[in-house]
């Protein structure tokens, strides 16, 4: 059974609009690690079809972000639990967001879903750096780099 | 009279949720310029309180990004105007994000408003590079660095 790192999450730390178990209005983005590349966490989000960007079809670039964001979270803490020595069902750590770097290599349609793939890259301590990417129709839209910080 | 620098986008790039003018359920943050200070630009928003981070009472991240990214975006295509010798009425060029990267620095509330300030650090043709933060209830929570790219 897929356990999904955001349900390795206590409580008072499962609000996420993005990816919350206990966020009833939010998408619970739910990411998983790969079983063909285990080192890599994806998942599968496709944001309500309003949230255009400047012209409509294409998606609103912070939405991208935003995604990125949770999911290289929750990449992070589950690296980091796995490093600590836990199983992949044990309440992990939980990071927070230090810095998101994205880079937009081309723009991401609306209404489709997206593809989101994660590694961390480095763990030093609370420090983990994670390599993210977002796919839409099979093409590479958006990368980022993130520092998380692992705070609990 | 102000005008934003949203207004002076043509119809067919208003539809952004966070900043678009024709977007009819989005935020449509406005920036303008400074008066105090010529060369920075500001605007506030008060995202909705249901958009939450990991803990209740913490901004999701994802909106902390996008909403830096909008109102970076309207301050390059407004830079880039003034570079050009238009007027604060013109319509103006329009820019997409090559890049963005936010520095998390504490903690965003939610439920207050959020003021933006950014101004454009460098112009090179088509590229602009703009510095902006994020300011809650008077202190910094975040931090960017963006790279826009003048398409029209």
């Amino acid at each position: 059974m897929t356990t999904y790192f955001q349900d390795r999450y206590p409580d008072n730390y499962a609000h996420c609009y993005g990816c919350g178990r206990l966020n009833q209005n939010g998408w619970r983005i739910s990411s998983s690690w790969d079983p063909e590349h285990p080192d890599q966490a994806f998942a599968v989000v496709k944001p309500p079809a309003e949230l255009t960007g400047g012209w409509a079809g294409n998606l609103w670039g912070g939405v991208v972000a935003a995604v990125l964001d949770c999911h290289s979270a929750g990449t992070a803490a589950a690296s980091k639990a796995r490093e600590l020595g836990l199983s992949d069902q044990d309440e992990s750590p939980r990071c927070v967001t230090a810095s998101l770097a994205v880079d937009y290599l081309k723009p991401t349609p609306v209404g489709v879903p997206l593809r989101l793939i994660a590694q961390a890259s480095s763990i030093d301590g609370r420090k983990i750096w994670v390599d993210a990417r977002l796919e839409a129709e099979g093409e590479v839209c958006a990368t980022s780099r993130a520092l998380m910080i692992q705070v609990v």
